[in-house]
């Protein structure tokens, strides 16, 4: 917080930055939220925002001490095309819970949204827009979100039960063994037939 | 709770068995806990406890508020033998998720299950025992209990993102299209090759 009478440092202003930016996204979403609205309520110029955090996304990961910004990370998951992108997600997202900090924000965000309708909409709207959208986007199917969104059900399924409530033996399953069973599922969501029964 | 100087009536009994039940299985998880020890806690006789509220299970799901108990689930879906097991765990799954209290009831055991390392241990202890070790007894396999811990993966990881987190399309998708997409992955780490490459 800034000190009265005195101006800020920088680093009162990247906090008070993330301060404007947790309010405002808590009030009104991801998507409507903009970097000029959270530059407004923290008293700066939009582009010294942009200076310090980069995107909005970026922005919303540091406010919200996540690990990394998905949003920038799937870009990059998506650019070798679209065969063997069940595994590359499946290998990426255990890389990112084996860090047991970035597994701790994982569980306080989540925790947060079985507790906040704001909280579990906030993450509804950046996960849907942020990640999902752009692996739909990707696959450039009608059903593409659909799809999507059964990717994020299996891997936020692993996340919880893996590293988080610590079911065994998958708790201690090793990567290649975890990557076997899981990638296939992943990449049938992504491109399989979905209409077969089960 | 019984009130001072009065014997306590059916419902005061039933009360005191179940504050003994949340009180034991919290302490030392599902287990270890024995019907003997709730009832000498609540200072009944064993034999009322199993007249009141059945097997231990049973106790332990009208303990935790659960709209059902799933230990006792389990075995009718897998009476029917192993072919079609993943659709009719997916129904069935699906069926429970669809009564808001019962979603009510899931959302604050999950949110327990994130918040105190007690209550992920009981939660974890309760359904690798009742449940996932029921599912792995049924297959037979050496790899049966990696097998049922990733069948619960993606059902929780479904339940989540559908009802709880609520993405969409995923949350409004009927459930023959939701089936459709879901049953073969369940299907598969039931009984399928679990060591081809992604």
């Amino acid at each position: 917080m800034a000190r009265t009478g005195r101006r800020r440092g920088e680093s009162g202003t990247r906090e008070a930055i993330l301060d404007a930016a947790r309010a405002c996204f808590a009030e009104r979403g991801f998507s409507t939220t903009s970097v000029r609205s959270i530059a407004a309520a923290a008293g700066v110029d939009p582009a010294l925002v942009h200076h310090y955090f980069g995107t909005k996304g970026e922005l919303f990961a540091a406010a919200m001490e996540l690990p990394l910004d998905p949003g920038a990370a799937v870009p990059a998951l998506l650019e070798p095309g679209i065969d063997g992108l069940g595994e590359r997600l499946v290998r990426f997202f255990l890389g990112v819970w084996d860090e047991p900090a970035a597994r701790q924000r994982v569980q306080a965000v989540l925790r947060s949204a079985l507790t906040e309708e704001a909280a579990a909409a906030l993450l509804r709207d950046f996960v849907t827009t942020q990640v999902l959208g752009r692996v739909a986007a990707a696959l450039g199917t009608p059903d593409g979100e659909l799809r999507a969104s059964l990717v994020g059900s299996q891997l936020v399924g692993l996340g919880l039960l893996r590293y988080l409530v610590r079911v065994e033996p998958l708790a201690s399953a090793d990567e290649d063994t975890v990557v076997a069973a899981v990638a296939p599922t992943i990449q049938r969501y992504l491109t399989g037939d979905m209409h077969q029964p089960g």
